[in-house]
């Protein structure tokens, strides 16, 4: 037989020979199964005839097109699941926020509770040295960070999200947790137009999850709720 | 298999699914044995002879295959992108409707704002006959409706969403406007345990807009934010 080589164990049985054997002696095996017809490539014969042999190359090039259609629709199915997914899991984290009892219970949903909800291995808060006493207070009960003030633009510059694979996690953002951090998404918090700038980190110990190139589109939403929930219990 | 029996020992061994199965996982079988296309004969929509015959088949099933294939994924990336659309529209409304800074601008947000924000004709919010007087206060002035107690369960039964096409609005839900709608999603709305029943009604003029089988996720996470919403404001 030829250079492709039969998968499932009941195939390792057979041969080629046998196979050829048995078609011989069956003429009507494609009138029994015509779907087989559909996976096999003829030969190309009639050297010379014009017509056996343009229909063989089309028949290729159209057995390709197949091949990719069908590779681009799995993909194309994937890519839906996986928004869906994902939407879902906004949604979810979206309503646990607006949930929150208290500015506290706030933070603590946002530090310990959306990395569950999103699947995902760490979400951080980071503010930039603030000059609100409510949030220095907090920042040693909490997850929250606290950094330098300009810190956050030296991470992400101008951009207001940013998606970053095959990295090392910084102890700034993610703390002890920080070597198990190899993928993440950044996306800056402007909690109000005079607040200290603020970081929502999300981390995955798979360093593909977060690639650049990936919609942002749904932790952006997430990152405007966030700020929206300290907004109203700061009553910014 | 069919009226013909393989007549060799070795054939014997094989059934006709053994030797279906390997040709599926071998495409190049006819290329490595073409004197075995000679022995068969094609499915019946193929009588004739030959090589060029079997070709021709299987162009024209390869062909519909393609057209099918590439008619799926049409439809499947409008679907994507329709999608999107729908969830960045319910995004922005859900943002909007944190952003409101009064009970009564969130109440007007959601009967003015929100049909804008997500290109429908109409949005309105129905709640029954409630004992609060802050609600009662409002459907004066805004677009609050209030119906009977029992009437949501009318409507929608013990269901959470409703989704109808060509129908003729109800002036109990949509007051003055009703004559225009003909398609609608209702949505149930809990604001509290002991609040009374609450309806969110989205519509549209297209009779086709809304249709029972379409998905509900994105206007139900919407619910759910007006239900927070509303909470925050009456601190519920």
């Amino acid at each position: 037989m030829g250079g492709k080589t039969p998968h499932s164990a009941l195939s390792d049985a057979l041969t080629a020979e046998d196979v050829a054997t048995y078609l011989r002696e069956t003429p009507d095996f494609l009138q029994q199964h015509p779907d087989v017809v559909h996976h096999l490539i003829p030969p190309p014969e009639n050297r010379g005839n014009g017509v056996a042999d343009l229909q063989h190359f089309m028949l290729l090039k159209l057995r390709r097109e197949v091949a990719d259609l069908t590779a681009q629709q799995e993909e194309l199915i994937a890519t839906a699941r996986a928004n869906i997914n994902n939407q879902s899991r906004v949604h979810a984290a979206a309503l646990y926020l607006m949930d929150a009892q208290s500015f506290e219970h706030l933070i603590q949903t946002i530090t310990t509770d959306l990395a569950v909800l999103l699947d995902l291995d760490l979400a951080c808060l980071v503010m930039e040295q603030p000059e609100d006493s409510r949030l220095v207070l907090h920042a040693e009960r909490s997850g929250l960070q606290l950094v330098e003030t300009g810190a956050i633009s030296q991470w992400i510059g101008k951009r207001d999200i940013i998606l970053r694979g095959n990295i090392q996690g910084m102890a700034e953002i993610y703390g002890p947790a920080a070597p198990i951090v190899r993928s993440e998404a950044l996306v800056r918090l402007q909690i109000a137009p005079d607040a200290p700038a603020g970081l929502l980190a999300f981390a995955s110990r798979d360093a593909d999850l977060f690639h650049p190139g990936q919609g942002t589109e749904l932790l952006s939403f997430l990152a405007r709720v966030v700020e929206r929930c300290i907004r109203n219990w700061l009553t910014l």
